[in-house]
């Protein structure tokens, strides 16, 4: 559980950057080398590649060097981990209401009775 | 959509800790007073009140105040805004799979034809 507690937290700082969620979106469609994911940022290239460091580093992406072209992919099932913690927060609110709703259904009953 | 994007870095932001999580968690079963939220947690007031101030500013959570109480509610619309993005990856996907599929069954009519 505390892996999973620290990859959301490297998940969700890594999602905490317009041009990082771009990435994504971008690696969405299909791998890319670094330079086709940089063309569209005016920025230089050392702080884009911080940028695509974080999202290695969140396990997000991965990158394979082959020759001089470095080339990203991205990693859904670590993308799909961090959507899940959002399931689960839905899971406790549809707890919460099945409560409610055994409680409004308990006091109906009570109501009827009298 | 600037303002979309600007909302996204804040939540991201915000989920990018474990404390803040376990505030967002606790307060899907249900609004909960400051002191209430910071009891689980072994660290000072002030520094759990920071965690408070990040989540607030974020739009995850609303607080008000009565007497000396101040309580906080979750803001599950602006939770639901930041799931929402991982449901445009998925839409991004889905498309590309689609293009795939066109793809092999032009293909598979090309070499039926031949």
């Amino acid at each position: 559980m505390e892996n999973y507690s620290t990859s959301l937290n490297g998940a969700f700082h890594a999602l905490a950057d317009p041009t990082r969620r771009a990435v994504i979106a971008r690696l969405g469609r299909g791998p890319a080398s670094i330079k086709e994911l940089a063309e569209p940022f005016g920025g230089g290239l050392p702080s884009f590649l911080k940028h695509i460091k974080v999202l290695e580093s969140s396990g997000l992406i991965a990158s394979e060097k082959v020759g001089r072209v470095r080339t990203c992919t991205l990693r859904r099932e670590n993308l799909a981990a961090a959507e899940k913690w959002f399931d689960e927060q839905r899971a406790v609110w549809a707890s919460r209401y099945e409560n409610l709703d055994q409680l409004l259904t308990h006091l109906k009953g009570e109501n009827d009775e009298s």
